[in-house]
């Protein structure tokens, strides 16, 4: 058992586990049409990844999870494979963002993690029309392009809007390599095929061989079951202005 | 006279009288159908338990209760029989909702609980067409099923989202049994029908005598009475998204 | 010069002069009608009082009042004839309220206030149809009675949201004698008749002589001038669910 | 390499190099027909000013921008030319308001600046029908009216809701000469036509001899480009009711 680490942002991460060093971590969270939630957690199933801990804090909207009649904490870290992969089942309210951002991060470089991958969506209002969604990648340096192995077009300029966006920014000042993945997807419709996309530009990346075709052939059953999960999301991106990034190059230069 | 508690978390539970050791701790707060706060409320007028005590924070809406001309906190404490009795006259904002369970779980350590019972509702879409709601139970531990005396279904599976859910958790946390009665009502609307079958299943589970049928008699007058709070309650469960809960499972497994 | 003053709860009081010892404090926030801004603002003139102190927050809202191309803060306090008046030119967030109690009944403590009145709007509404709008009292303590010489009604069950009623609870725990006065009024409309009726109450409560005709004979002006500040009073009111209050008593009883 | 200075609100401003002592200092955040960040960003392309530090605060809304592939921060500071000018790419919520003037004129008065003038909008309905805005200015004190040269006129009642307002009275307090220049704007579409107009009136007032015609031609462009952060200000300066304010006088006098 160890210790309860305490952040002075007003979360903790309770570790039941420690994590393996060097390990490369996934992040996972509540994003456009759920992309990130859906493949991180279909990581997590396919590779039988071990729940290793928990993110607790008093600033997170007032839920818990019920897992085969024991109450669980939303956000948890699970590890094995040298991933650690970070889901949360709540949506995470945008004052507590930029704390959530400096405590992955801190605990990131506490245990040696040699790359950060985090999963989102990139809302496209025609996403109906296209087959193969375009991945894009946000990086937190020039120098960590060649870790892409081709799965993603580079982003030059724009905003990003949320937890993905400060994550990049806080490894860049961190010097923890991170690339953000930006996936095509519905905005506001949980999209189990961009999921999927996303997955193949992991395996990619990563070297990984998950199968996405489960998320394809359970797509219908994953849509009803994060619906209401896509509802809160939708809202908290609302608050955030969220649908408003991307398409517009800053001010000035 | 004791002197006042702090809590950390900018709460204060302020006693002007000690609660009896090894109590059973019954708590009504404000949610789906006031069913709680009615059936606690019942209980502290059938039972004519003494008021020992009262929560203060700066962070709870400003307002205050005049009773009898005098002007009280609206989160009190009640006790006799062996019972601590916690109800809110005032809606508990989200934000306050895990420091108050931190608060209340604290306290309820410190005093040697020996269980605590909480009452909510369970918001059903047909309840005119329910004539006798179901009761069900998410317990803080599988063991707790035991002090059940059929009284109530158990919960598997599910988000649980408000004062309750997190109070379950922490209760777990702190090796404090805990039952979380949910009890099918209203969402919207004073549901004292509902606080009456809540009240039969407290007297099976604690083998008290609280004769409900004075919460059916004087309905109407109950849900007049009752209706500014169920107005405010609404609002502070639709800002949590408390209508969106329950009904689907998580994510994976 | 005197220091500044902190409080713990991020408001200070700023003063460039003391306030005589046993004054009567006389709080004008905006409210309901702004039937007390009102009212204080036309005490403040009538009887000429001094400047002499500042409420300075950075939770109060952004925003600051330019008088003779002075900037000067929104809540000031006045002094003069055993009078302490504070006026607010800015809404008072929801969430300041308890604090800028806390810090208001402290200070009225260390200065030896001897009685502290609070003027406030009681929405009606067939307000149109009243000519002479009623006042009702809220005490902190029965004894208070004696000293309101009959110009209100007492009130002895209710809820009270906002400041007033905060204010009220306070002084009974620090035994400083307090009168709410809650005058009949437009909700939503600035109503200066109905604070020239609080005049009177409070002309025959403390022996003044404060001539209320002129917010009569200025009455259109002043509702022009003061729409703005109705407009913002009225959404924190909302915010606050001020409208649902007074009318319903509390739950049991 | 220069430290990083913290602020007790929560906020620091982390310097890369500093800004030349007796600097004028320029702020461009958005507000009003986004006129501030407008002008300012122009003055710091035109006069090809060296990015030299960054404000961060985790009371910042969630986002970055990406420059040329890389994570960078909303608000940075830009020097050169006896000039320090600080943009925003973001919204500032109205909580981190006053928290930022301080930072800022705290920042001010250590750099010893010896003029802090700030660009925004003044609402006007009629927009469209006024050819040459006219330009307000708000001041710290009476004496600065010297510093204006002409080139806007002054201020004497009135409401300033948001930055300007705040930074003008903490700069009163700090002994700091402080200027708001208020160009007539739309309120919610972004006017590089009044920005060019703001630009004018600077220049009048430095001595300095910005082209504002690129403003001009280039404002199809400009307003398709922060037609995105002006609909986030706009949000932003609803809930903090900007567009009420100006045009009516404070209530008594």
């Amino acid at each position: 058992m160890l210790p309860n680490r305490s952040s002075k942002d007003g979360l903790k991460i309770i570790e039941s586990e420690s994590i393996p060093r060097h390990a490369v971590m996934i992040n996972g969270l509540p994003d456009v049409g759920l992309v990130g939630l859906l493949a991180a957690s279909h990581i997590i199933s396919f590779l039988k990844l071990r729940e290793v801990g928990a993110i607790e804090s008093d600033l997170l909207p007032p839920m818990i999870v019920l897992h085969g009649g024991v109450p669980k904490a939303p956000i948890r870290i699970f590890a094995g494979n040298e991933l650690a992969v970070v889901i949360s089942e709540t949506v995470i309210p945008g004052s507590l963002i930029r704390p959530l951002a400096n405590t992955l991060v801190e605990w990131a470089g506490e245990n040696g993690v040699r790359l950060m991958v985090s999963l989102g969506g990139m809302a496209v209002s025609n996403r109906q029309d296209i087959d193969t969604p375009r991945v894009f990648a946000a990086l937190s340096a020039k120098s960590v392009e060649s870790q892409l192995n081709g799965a993603a077009e580079v982003l030059e300029e724009g905003y990003i809007v949320g937890a993905y966006g400060v994550l990049l920014r806080n490894c860049a000042q961190a010097s923890i390599p991170a690339i953000t993945l930006l996936t095509q997807s519905h905005y506001n419709y949980p999209d189990p095929e961009a999921a999927a996309v996303a997955l193949t530009a992991v395996n990619k990346i990563l070297g990984l061989k998950v199968d996405a075709s489960e998320l394809l052939k359970r797509g219908e059953e994953i849509r009803l079951r994060s619906k209401d999960m896509m509802h809160r999301t939708h809202e908290e991106m609302n608050r955030m202005n969220k649908s408003h990034e991307y398409d517009l190059p800053p001010l000035y230069g």
